[in-house]
């Protein structure tokens, strides 16, 4: 399937705060933010045209880091919006920066990297993106 | 390999609640308690000298039922026992049932069957257990 | 608040698979399917115009029994419908029935049940749904 | 309760790899080596005499950042070693260093910062830790 339209950038997804992903001091699971943005991540993927783990696929892109800074707490069905943007391409790699926010106000700020592998002989080993996942994303025009 | 000694029927495995397994109430959140189901049924299954899902596996185990009745709420850092008995072996599914205690107080009673399935073309289909994997287990004397 | 319109009976909720949701075999985990009944669950109840877990609760809905069975599986970026509907009210319980469907095809058939509870000293005792709660929900038709 | 002997500075936890933590690309979905560092951390703290979350606690200890750099893949039922230390004290916060290992080998190397906050009216603010906390930590030897 060729790319539809121009590269992507970015994405912004919003959901709600669902129950299991509080925690028992009322607040969003720390753990729980590097799923939002995996979700906004695979969101921007769908928007560019292409699954990130088709079901064929011999080529995966595990994490090589992620981080998150927490600046105000998410509480259980609060609306919240997940920003992801590309900052970094690599022939191998590509890093976001994420950006959680309710309503105004900035709720977390995260990174990750992932890399582009292939798996032989069970092993991971890293490869150039497949050129029509390349052609599908770009750096961020504000990254 | 061989099984090691006779065919297990049972296990129970204990362990203490962690953070991330308690909701907002408190409580060890309902979905956890298949989790910890699961837990106790891989660690039966080395007892009997093999894995649920090694790497190579073209033999898989879906679960077709499970469920729990919930008697007292378990909290973080409670220590438990889950205690898993197989009560039911046909061709290609087996049953366990399931009871979670703390002290002697019992917390939860489960159950669940499980499918002996090969994928082919993306498809799962049952099968008759391996021959291998059926000699290693017995429904529990007490079942 | 007062109930907006009429009782509800039922609700269905529409989304996609997620990564973390699928397990090593590709499908989803089977302790998933409990997370989706509560997730339509509590959309269910903001229609009905309340919220099941407000931050100044003295009233909780822990669940007294859950379980799921399964027919097909679901997949990474499944798109995939969860109808509960409620099949009973008691005047401290309420049970629900869940259907988990993608396009026409039957996913799975769940059921739990809550019950209405007040912590009293840390202990959670079984009391009557609130006035104001139990007029906003009523059986399905179809129940 | 007085603290148990000497300050603690660190802690090894072995466990093994469950079923529901791996994903479909058949590595440990990389949001639960948050999950390893924290049980870590707790454990940690249970050795030094003390709960980090009490039923009754009016203080607590959020993250306000977390990160991970992830260098090789866990699989299902590995067996590994989460080792957290304390490299940093302050007032009102604490970092861990955090290193998962397998046999010799190293799986990813983390890290968290914790501040303790109590909950006034709903909101969090950070406070000096409680001297009975304070007491019972401190900087490792080799941070």
């Amino acid at each position: 399937m060729a790319p539809s339209g121009s590269p992507r950038s970015e994405y912004t997804l919003r959901r709600r705060v669902l129950f299991y992903e509080v925690d028992s001091a009322g607040i969003v699971h720390f753990s729980n933010y590097f799923r939002y943005m995996e979700e906004a991540e695979h969101a921007l993927w769908r928007e560019a045209g292409v699954s990130i783990a088709p079901s064929s696929a011999g080529v995966g892109y595990p994490r090589v880091s992620a981080g998150f800074e927490y600046h105000r707490p998410l509480r259980f069905e609060d609306e919240f919006d997940t920003r992801i943007r590309i900052v970094a391409i690599g022939e191998k790699s590509m890093t976001y920066a994420c950006t959680l926010t309710r309503g105004g106000e900035k709720i977390a700020t995260g990174a990750c990297t992932i890399v582009c592998v292939t798996k032989q002989g069970g092993e991971m080993k890293a490869i150039p993106f497949p050129t029509d996942i390349a052609a599908r994303f770009e750096v961020a025009a504000d990254a």
